[in-house]
């Protein structure tokens, strides 16, 4: 599979790894990147991931009119300002995807402005990242191994989800289909949540007085619960509100089994706890071993 | 500084590593093995981390007896069983450590158990683990560049905590001292808490009907978040009793955290998470470029 023009709206980690894995793969024959900032499109350019770059603010829908792929790959509250560009421009072969984190708010967006071009938009989200970000951060074996979860519409043309299914296998990924609220609410137990709870327990820490104290004996454990505590703070944000409802489900789902936890530690009820852990450590071990075909992949843990 | 004669007290992932690691220093003449199971025994022998193995309810008092340092590496749960025979048995200048993660029911028990001889003993708690556990996960580099934590009672002698300290240096470690009281507090916060987050996230999850699902779409946040959610059941399970009151409190400040995340995330108050979001973030990029000295020695992150 090649695809003769991408153009990639967002040249940060994802929108770079991806022009770079779709280069790696043979997949794409020129890169054009779209961003806020000229130097990160710099940066993109120096390390081969896009052939030509254009500001948000200059005019670069042009350039998009031609193409035979749109990557979206700006914050998601971002999207508004750049749906209704490619609407107006949209050649009538060219699909348009997303690696949005939330999909529902997506597709709503998508309702509101591509009206007569919806089925060309294919709604994704690959499931891979890095607390690192921007271009300098792209790497073309981000997507190997992994997820990309992509969330048709009942308008989507089965054309453009095969484009773009071939076009994210061709980049080293496992592509899945499901419904887009679907999406949201899974995503928020396995994604969104966990990224919320580091952030919480490094943001308690950090507001004691005595933080220095109490961060200076953190270990292993410590430093990989909370890696994704580093991750960008104007991302997260977002997401959080974009996937309001299905986080507060979870929070509270969360909440009622923190609720057990201190009930087993307070009245010494060993047997609560030990269920409760062994239950935790056996889905853990198993999920290495199997759907964390991820892990391998990665660093072998 | 050369120790002639080691005993370890339990030779799983903590002894074996602390016995490699005092033979690749020249720090250890010969080290007597005791333990559980004679498979994991053979396992150490067979790694070269002991010179000789006895079971633990096989006669191991007189081994002991004479040794200069004995380090305790067996569950805080299971130290009574223990303490009573060194107690019997321990020469004037046999030094005991532990390695056991909480303080306070150590230094409870010992004064129980070893009375006339508490002079001799350092309660202490290596800084440094793995979800893996047995002598074959034993690491000689599992110190280097961690912290080992003691907690001296007014009893000990200055002697036995210089030697334990020389100990733990040559194996690689900072040592640093601490109030057994201080040190429970601040490990609920930064080791055991988190440890029950994790596994809390995990069962919470896998006792969902459609658990496949959801963990078949987690990726590597997930994957860093939940690896100490791998740990040993029973271990933690035991941490978690011993270290109940400091839980219970910091479970506690953690849940009214989770209350305001709820909040904010409900109200769509974008500015209290970014502020959350931002004290988190920048908090975690400090520590692992700083106290984080553990980090860029074990993986570079």
């Amino acid at each position: 599979m090649r695809v003769d023009k991408l153009a990639v709206i967002g040249v940060g980690l994802i929108g770079a790894s991806c022009a770079l894995a779709a280069r790696a793969a043979g997949a794409v024959t020129q890169v054009v990147g779209i961003g806020r900032s000229q130097a990160n499109l710099d940066r993109a350019l120096a390390r081969g991931a896009i052939d030509r770059g254009l500001l948000l603010d200059a005019d670069w829908a042009r350039e998009v009119a031609d193409a035979d792929l749109v990557l979206i790959a700006i914050p998601v509250a971002q999207y508004r300002g750049v749906l209704p560009t490619l609407a107006g421009v949209l050649g009538d072969r060219t699909v348009i995807t997303d690696a949005g984190s939330t999909k529902q708010d997506v597709v709503l967006a998508a309702r509101e402005t591509l009206r007569a071009k919806l089925a060309q938009f294919v709604p994704g989200h690959p499931i891979a990242g890095s607390e690192r970000s921007g271009a300098e951060a792209g790497d073309a074996a981000l997507y190997v191994g992994r997820q990309v979860i992509l969330t048709p519409l009942p308008e989507t043309s089965a054309e453009a989800v095969a484009l773009v299914t071939d076009f994210w296998t061709a980049c080293g990924a496992r592509v899945a289909l499901l419904d887009p609220g679907r999406h949201d609410r899974i995503l928020a137990a396995v994604s969104h949540l966990p990224h919320l709870l580091a952030s919480t327990l490094v943001a308690e820490l950090a507001s004691r007085k005595d933080s220095a104290e109490y961060l200076g004996s953190a270990g292993s454990g410590f430093r990989d619960f909370t890696r994704i505590a580093g991750s960008s703070p104007e991302m997260w944000r977002d997401i959080a509100l974009a996937n309001r409802d299905a986080l507060l489900t979870e929070i509270a789902a969360y909440r009622t089994a923190l609720d057990a936890l201190a009930s087993s530690i307070e009245h010494g009820d060993g047997a609560a706890l030990d269920t409760m852990l062994t239950r935790a450590s056996e889905a853990r071990r198993s999920w290495s071993e199997t759907a964390g075909g991820i892990v391998a992949t990665r660093d072998g843990r």
